[in-house]
């Protein structure tokens, strides 16, 4: 297997390599995953997240089981597996679809070579992303974004975060507010990791303080990633999207969607047909991670934790797509069915 | 000094004595407040807090140091310094500017009666807001609120959340949805700590999934308190109120304030002329309290924490007052000047 570096994933001839995002940024830490069970366990415990480096992962871990001489009756086993895995995450659906299709046309070799050719292609994808939504942001502009879509949630430069990285190469002078993320604090924990590392002016706010910022004129734009699109641009994405994208319409702040073409569902029509993981309860109880571990709810407490929302594509001003950056009329003229 | 006894706050032969809010709900630990010295250490602590209950606090140390034989011109210097420890309740404001009054009219005993005469007055408050307030709601209800409004943060029942426990004491089912509002977690800790003293069926949520709930249909009404009540209707209460307003009216779901008369500032003609307080990055940063303390952030991070936002009355569908409920048009009639 040919090897393969990018911020949170590395082949080696040793395998598959994930830096354990639940451990940021107290602590590096990769973990060898080497096998589709390891694998699941590091999808399942969000070691590896961001929905398209999902994809990739599960599928580069894929064809390193069919480089080690897997049956084709095996690989349809663990594709399955893999696919399961998590619910709301379409590109892990499409790049199973993929490989199991490649399977099935030409064995473990080519479903081999498909993995390979999938985690590059997510790497151009997101240059692409990045080169079309950072020629729609100003010099000086003041950005807001949520949970964490850069090169720890992707192969490649990310989704959101990518095209604010991008802006910020091309010497633009952005800030970015960053949204902690409740529960799991990927803003907190990741995106303001990766912001430092690429000494871009940052302020963490609690996701409650973004509509205040708004009312005040201090966001010029907001921009987020999406775990799957339906056909008519309604999106999931992490919980506190929707609630973001309400308020950003009512402060007339310009609102973009940046994901690959590889997070839109086809068969999904509408936002309601995308279904929502629902996750423990512990999670908003308490926090846990390489900082520690502290529950501060009463023993017990009921409680309702989705991981995801639905935004409406009514809220959205634009799609920035690896095909380029598409309004609401490109949508409804069925620009997302290519 | 009359013994008095609250949720929060006690007066017995040996003065104050605040229930540690910091530590709730694993620990309940009453402080003898001693001093306007310790006092003023308690409410920049947020050890004790609610903007009627650190009103009614102060109060009774002003008193107690009265009755312990302070002069005129002490108590005047010790008032000033209680009145500047939190810069946006205004019930601390007008607390002081009453007992300065007794004080300049009738001496000490006078100041001494005075702060008895507000703290009863704030559990009569209290109970008229509730009694009015559990009118409105019908049984079957899904309410949400924000923040702590209940016996821990006044000397009587409670504003938003004194509406909850009375329509639940009338009989009337209610279930309520906890945002748990950070920073400091104030619904996560002590809103949880009331309702299942109470027996009240609720479900503790992040404050970003607020708005999915709506979108669901799944909230009737939305309850908060006020720190601060401008003449135009405008309000300030804990961050996060504002957001959670603009996705109400978004969504249709009726927005109540509910706050005693003394939470309204005569001299505040606008909501943008309330001083908001900024706190501490450490509390962005991750949390601390009896149930621990862990940081997530990467270290040095640059954050904004505003304590409060400032919602507009366009968004409020009635105050919910002791005087009875009010709605535009009635603040729009000048109602709030009385």
């Amino acid at each position: 297997m040919k090897a393969f570096t990018s911020t949170a994933l590395k082949v080696d001839a040793k395998g598959l390599w994930i830096l354990d995002q639940t451990l940021l940024p107290q602590q590096e830490v990769w973990l060898h995953s080497s096998s589709v069970e390891v694998m699941l366990g590091i999808i399942q415990k969000l070691q590896v997240r961001g929905a398209p480096l999902i994809g990739v992962a599960a599928a580069l871990q894929l064809g390193w089981q069919a480089e080690q001489g897997a049956t084709v009756e095996e690989l349809q086993v663990l594709a399955e597996q893999l696919r399961a895995a998590r619910p709301t995450a379409v590109n892990l659906m499409n790049a199973m679809d993929r490989l199991q299709h490649a399977l099935s046309v030409g064995g473990p070799l080519k479903l081999l070579q498909e993995s390979q050719v999938l985690a590059e292609e997510d790497v151009e994808l997101c240059a692409r992303m990045a080169r079309f939504g950072a020629e729609l942001i100003n010099t000086g502009e003041r950005l807001l974004t949520h949970c964490n879509t850069g090169g720890l949630a992707t192969a490649g430069v990310g989704t959101a975060l990518g095209v604010i990285l991008e802006a910020h190469r091309r010497g633009k002078d952005v800030q970015v507010y960053v949204d902690e993320t409740r529960p799991l604090l990927q803003g907190a924990r990741l995106t303001t990791w990766e912001l430092k590392r690429e000494g871009i002016a940052h302020t963490l706010i609690c996701d409650n303080m973004a509509a205040t910022l708004m009312s005040k004129g201090l966001v010029d734009r907001v921009l987020v990633g999406a775990d799957r699109i339906a056909l008519n641009g309604d999106f999931a994405n992490k919980v506190g999207t929707y609630g973001l994208a309400v308020n950003a319409k009512f402060h007339g702040v310009p609102f973009y969607v940046v994901a690959p073409a590889t997070t839109i569902d086809k068969k999904c029509l509408h936002g309601s047909a995308i279904p929502i993981e629902l996750r423990e309860p512990s999670e908003v109880c308490g926090v846990e991670g390489s900082f520690g571990s502290v529950e501060w709810a009463p023993a017990g407490t009921t409680v309702w934790n989705p991981a995801f929302d639905v935004t409406p594509e009514a809220l959205v001003s634009a799609w920035i797509l690896d095909q380029g950056v598409f309004t609401r009329a490109d949508v409804k003229n069925g620009c997302l069915n290519f």
